[in-house]
């Protein structure tokens, strides 16, 4: 045995060529779709619809128009849109130049947005009508002056100036329809760029390369074994980490993407039942949306409908009323720098016989690895040694392997930190069960120190969610002079549902060991990102300034 | 725009790490198995059963014990075995060791072997008691002297002497079932040395690596849409191309092997009903030998059982026969060169809807690449110039990308060979239709001249097969001095069916060109390879004596 494996017999005169290596890239499976099923509808924007030998071209013609006004490799395309179908084409046009796509959350302000475009150096925008107020005002205060480019979408009528003299679909019209696609020379070259949305501090610039983003395509496929030509309705939004991977995973099965402008539940619900949708992802606000709409829209069963929801576990009350409606819930869960899901809970026949509170204890586990994710353990955040897998000891979540990411942009120091020790540190805290699963018991900055104890606000929400009355809930710390912490819970109730904060405290004590019950109960609405999840870091100043 | 990517933004500071970056190997999805689904079972074999964990234990045991005698990395281990669990857990063992599995084709002659054993410089012999007369005669002509392990499989009762002290179960029990799994630093490292079957001259040494054997699994998940936990038969030689992969491929769904050590119909059949098989894969002659079983063994309907078949086009007599019995078929197509298949006639559902004779004719078609194969193409054999998408120009089939070999081991004469102008040359001929589906005609070798006009012989065949009384055909060219070469039919009927050679002549005449009609038709059996390829250069040999 020897060390060096160039010495190896079956290392010698094997050399990779143009024949046996090709760099992994997922606008490959876009190639391939068009060439197998060309008639087959690839998007459906309201009336619009485009096949994917139509879908195909379009991407090559941005590519083609993008190349001409001098996008290349490295080259930084940002798209502030809805989940519209240009924003879709500009994850394959973009890549198809060398160029890589800059996804931006459209709700954030201009100064963020400023931000994002010089950080990013961004060459290009192509940026929606309906949020031309907040990119006019960005563009004032960014550095950069990237060629603007309008998307005017005949399915939006409300506000918004164009601010350029470049619209999208004039655009892409002057490109060529034949242009030749620029696959990577090297699979680890970046496609993708993605700011976290930054709790604290200026966003970091996560990095996707075409590598991961491949294999995660085939995860998605593989996890949810998606069938050929599945349904995929855009409730999720594409800017949050290239909507999981999904708008690339799609090409894998000649998948229909259905775009919608905005997740409402009319949306979702006509949807649906107009174009036999078959999958769906999104945040467990999107959930409780459906769970909660009003009786009339609701589904009444039928085709089972697959749901893939990460974010924070969904409560057995929404499993339950999801499942009344022949919604399939599989729970993930990632982090932007995972390219999105990463684990997930992967269901075992045998659960299907458990009553609904047994089963909803198990899919509320975040679960184990993608096949595509090599390594996943819950461990000492210090020492990385794993703990033990007893569903007690707490530790953070650590992964690594091929669908991490290629690292932050422009920040070593902060890719070093999160790579330390050979490991990914997601920053999340999580037990390990006896079987293997983890389940997410808080964010490393998000557990409450009680009296000594650790009180996790994940299990507290999670007995709050069971009240009738409770629509949303969110638990953090609030400081306290003989405990050091208190748990505080801000809750949102049910419309036409009333429960006082005695009587919710009184809940959380019958439930729970005495110490993790909430002192404070404020009502109100809950403060989000764009993507659903709750800002915790308000709440924890809004429980502070109590 | 840079021609050197380093100098990019999205290049600087963002290097492969431990973790970010891991080596693609199939062994990681039989760790993600045990982990996840360790009681499912994992292979079946007569009335044993292991888990996944008990799989997954004694693969690692069987990489404990090899290396224990030496075994590391690039070191051989040859395999003689049927398709048992020793045969499986080679797949994994040795490759967790940093070794290469060189499964045997058990049909082979001690000569053939000896050559195998020399080439591919075997370090250790596993080998099943049935094939020791061979492999006792092998080690006389062989140089290598290679640790040889018995496989003594309670399942077999027949002769055969143990030629070593070390049987199988007893070797594995020495190793330890946890064993630290060596996972390749370089996804280019050997996995598996299948040799070619070798119809003229020595048999080359085709090497799969690690990343083709991982992106091939993935690829069959996806291209048969394989749910969790398939049940699939083991009717295809597992030294087959590792068995077309699948051997890996069960494993990312955690699926049952169900091994069978001899494909007969009365096994198949049996275990279809005992074990409720969703899944196998069969070379054309497992497909006849299924449609054409006694009426008593066959189905009659019920769950619809995938097969996946590769060869030669299912004739549309046996797609009926199969579908009369509730087996769905889907037609592949690949070289040991592309990890066995790498193309398959996708289908479309709108063909569904058309009468059997067209739905075979579309069938018939070996379609399109696998979404993990980047390149496929019909070109001149010379030029390599793509040939028009007529369905009637006929070139050479090419193929690129992440599923063709790494090459042939000590033979790079061969390997630039084959892999001249950036393409595979697999030697078959086709047309590409103008939908993209490429159509098999002949091997390079098998195409027949007469007066100056081309006849495929697959043409030729298919319509042979068209005839009530024909079991199997294969035509080869018979040296003429008018014409060339004349058409000549080798012809095996069924039993109890009758027919004359001017018969068959005359059907021919009434279904094809006058000139492609058979000049000359022999009745008897045909000779096979062990994987079920007529073996033509014998036929033209017969033809040339006639």
């Amino acid at each position: 045995m020897t060390a060096d494996s160039r010495l190896n017999k079956y290392d010698r005169d094997l050399e990779r060529v143009p024949a046996n290596y090709m760099a992994l890239s997922p606008v490959t499976f876009l190639t391939r779709s068009a060439l197998v099923y060309p008639q087959q509808t690839a998007w459906i924007h309201g009336p619009q619809r485009a096949s994917y030998a139509e879908f195909y071209a379009r991407c090559r013609r941005l590519a083609s128009a993008l190349q001409a006004r001098g996008v290349g490799l490295g080259d930084t395309v940002a798209v502030m849109a809805p989940n519209v179908p240009a924003m879709l084409e500009a994850h394959y046009g973009v890549p198809m130049t060398g160029g890589v796509i800059n996804a931006l959350n459209i709700r954030l302000d201009a100064a963020a947005i400023a931000f994002i475009l010089d950080h990013g150096e961004a060459k290009v925008l192509i940026t929606d009508r309906e949020f031309s107020p907040t990119i006019r005002e960005a563009l004032k205060l960014a550095q950069v002056k990237p060629l603007v480019i309008d998307i005017d979408d005949p399915l939006y009528s409300g506000p918004g100036e164009r601010l350029s003299e470049i619209e999208y679909e004039e655009f892409i019209a002057g490109g060529d329809p034949e242009f030749p696609v620029t696959l990577p020379s090297d699979e680890w070259q970046a496609i993708a760029l993605n700011y976290t949305s930054g709790t604290t501090g200026d966003p970091k610039g996560v990095v996707f390369h075409h590598r991961g983003a491949y294999l995660n395509s085939l995860g998605n496929t593989v996890v949810w074994h998606m069938p050929q030509h599945a349904r995929y309705m855009w409730t999720l939004p594409m800017f949050h980490c290239n909507g999981w991977c999904f708008t690339w995973a799609l090409s894998v099965v000649a998948g229909t993407h259905i775009c919608l402008r905005k997740t409402t539940a009319e949306a979702a619900y006509a949807a649906i039942a107009e174009h036999d949708v078959t999958h769906f992802c999104g945040a467990p606000i999107v959930m409780n949306m459906l769970a909660n709409a009003p009786a009339e829209l609701r589904r009444a069963g039928g085709r089972v409908i697959e749901v893939m929801t990460a974010g924070s576990a969904p409560p057995a009350a929404v499993i339950a009323a999801m499942e009344a409606q022949g919604f399939h819930v599989t729970h993930a869960y990632g982090l932007t720098e995972t390219y999105g899901p990463a684990v997930t809970c992967a269901w075992h026949d045998e659960w299907d016989a458990l009553p609904l509170a047994e089963r909803a204890t198990l899919k509320a586990r975040q679960g184990v690895p993608y096949p595509v994710l090599e390594g996943l353990m819950v461990a000492d955040p210090e020492t990385l040694v794993p703990c033990p897998a007893d569903g007690q000891t707490l530790g953070e979540v650590f992964m690594r392997g091929n669908i991490t990411m290629k690292g932050y942009l422009k920040n070593p120091r902060s890719t070093q930190a999160s790579f330390a020790g050979g490991w990914f540190h997601s920053g999340d805290l999580a037990v390990m069960h006896p079987n293997g699963y983890i389940e997410l018991k808080d964010r490393s900055k998000d557990i409450i120190i009680s009296g000594g104890e650790n009180i996790s606000t994940i299990e507290v929400e999670g007995v709050l969610y069971q009240h009738t009355a409770v629509l949303e809930a969110a638990v953090v710390a609030r400081p306290d002079e003989t405990w050091g912490e208190t748990p505080c819970a801000f809750v949102t109730l049910k419309e036409g549902c009333q429960a006082s904060e005695r009587e919710l405290i009184e809940f959380c004590r019958q439930n729970l060991a005495h110490f993790k019950a909430p002192k404070t109960v404020v009502f109100g609405p809950l403060p989000k990102t764009s993507t659903g999840k709750i800002l915790k870091y308000a709440l924890r100043e809004k429980a502070a300034a109590l």
